[in-house]
């Protein structure tokens, strides 16, 4: 099924900047991992913002949720889900 | 390039359901006339509302412009349009 | 799986009375046809609004915008989906 | 009577991670003595978020007041409170 | 029980001025038996708009909504229900 | 003349906790000091929130705003006011 | 006692222009009125907007509200009331 | 001086296409009119949108509302004005 | 010209308390040069708010801007300027 | 191709007022670059505000959004971009 993810990012000063970049490596690293098992099919920047529009393809809103919170960026994330349906006229 | 793009679609009741129907029928047309084109790549129904959220890829935004404003539902339309650059984390 | 959907109807006055009527008997009898099936565990009244909050337990997003969009009342909704997921702290 | 409460969780970083995570472990426990007491039927998490939506059943605003507000992440939370009723559709 | 109440109201000018007036003047006596009834202790007007702030005092949600269902403009307002508690600071 | 207040409070979380107690006893105080001198007849708990609503008989806007900003919590305040009049309907 | 007023005024287009250049006049010489009797010190245009920005000074919330409704325009408007105090910088 | 100015247009369709187009084509002549005098020397078109971002060069606010007030799709028009500023980085 | 300008201003807690009160006395200074020099015309305080609404009487936008961004408590506030234009109905 | 581009600029309080300086300072010697390489062609002040509002002139959004994430301030910007497509009726 398909999930439309947006993630906003905000990372908060106080939190060391050698600390930053090593969340950063980690949050690629996983994002690589989740998108080679095929269930981030999609994940673009929205340009200009420190964020990203996602489509997720997963079997369930707990396995979409355990996904996001695996992601090293979360608690520094404002996350919005918007479950996607077929369209009756997408060809 | 890619665009992200929202439609909410509302219809007011004062147009008459024949209209409604034609009006339809011909954006089905024309919506499968564009995907066929190559530019709409993904078109997904927001669950629950009369809505879609698309990906229109295009060379311009005047050539964004030209396909949505061809879309007879546009006039009834409210649209949002977010241009989606490449994301570093995307493999 | 669950999915939270917010229902707010607005009926437009150019609707004739007795057609309001007519579409909201076949609401009550759809919504019980659906609550009976198990696919709508939980229908509760927002106190003081023509508006409902609703659990509804389902398949697919496709199967939820199926069951949305037969409901009679449904071109006069304004709705807003929410997939839960299972709480870590739920017992 | 039933309530429908939703609990937004924003804990600022300047807050020790061994004191959170102290905290949390209050929080769960705290959560379960509720549902335990049959005060909180049903508590879901939004998917993609640090949040839930809960349904909580008590006699009174201010029994739901003294059990919230005895939550340890109530501090830290951004809370909405709907009051719901009987719906006439449902069955 | 207290809760607060706000009621913004807008009459379609497609409403005939002489079935507003027959309906505003329902209003005011159904208002005035909520109130001697001791329901509705607070109604005032928010200076300036077509709008109210109430207080009403009843046993349970369904009992609200129902007596805010019963006011002949109810079909034209937009409400606001907020439940209140004790507060420890009020003598 | 009536003012509806609505105060929402946030505290940091850099106060330290002893300051924050010495506040809230001092606030407390001074509350009870207005309401005692009858310009504060009405305070209530917004049911899971640290705010209230209140209401507020003095004389005029400037009377009003030098309670408001007596009260010890103003500066962790966000407050609204509005003007109530008489309503046409209260009896 | 001075209050800030802004006003926005929409007139659906289903009233007849004839009628809405006679509310116009009437409103004119409504507002040179309340002016003459100075109420009503400031009356700004908002650029660009079919909106003003107003200043009364009235004794009380009844008596603003008196003169916002006794306008032709009241039932278009969405009016906004906030109350102005001394600021302690003005000299 | 520069005022950049957003505006949305909504055309209700109660009103007959044939007056629709006749609007719009004096429209079209009026903002030739107004960009020959040097008043508008941007007009821009938000893409998949019935709404421009411009930027007006006048004397005064007044010269500004008057030029806006005289456009034939003003009736029909949400209108943001924002004064710029000249921005000390701009070479 | 006139410029209708809100000032919204919130000092975070980590500026030390005397450093406060050094900035509020070189604003209140500040604001009294500005205003006898006649280019500030109104200043009121928003009841109950940490805040003013106040009108600008300056030559330009620039001048408007220059003003504003001299206040020492300029970088602790959030500013919305409405261009004022004579509104047809003044007299 | 165009884009409007809006930047809100907040720098917490808690980057030392030196650095404040430093990354101020790289910042206007980069938009000096961007504009000299005709890539932004228009930068304006919003009055009032810590904020601009600007016009790029870009080949894709992957270059505006390299050119928006090489500015020294942008971790401390909340950015809008908004495509302009050519309006029918610009000359």
């Amino acid at each position: 099924m398909l999930y439309h993810v947006s993630m906003h990012i905000s990372i908060p000063d106080s939190v060391a900047p050698a600390r930053v970049e090593e969340i950063k490596a980690a949050e690629k690293e996983r994002a690589a991992e989740i998108q080679r098992a095929g269930k981030w099919p999609h994940l673009w920047r929205v340009t200009g913002q420190y964020a990203n529009i996602s489509i997720f393809n997963v079997e369930s809103h707990d396995e979409l949720h355990a996904l996001l919170s695996s992601l090293p960026l979360f608690p520094f994330m404002s996350v919005t889900v918007t479950p996607l349906a077929q369209h009756p006229s997408a060809i």
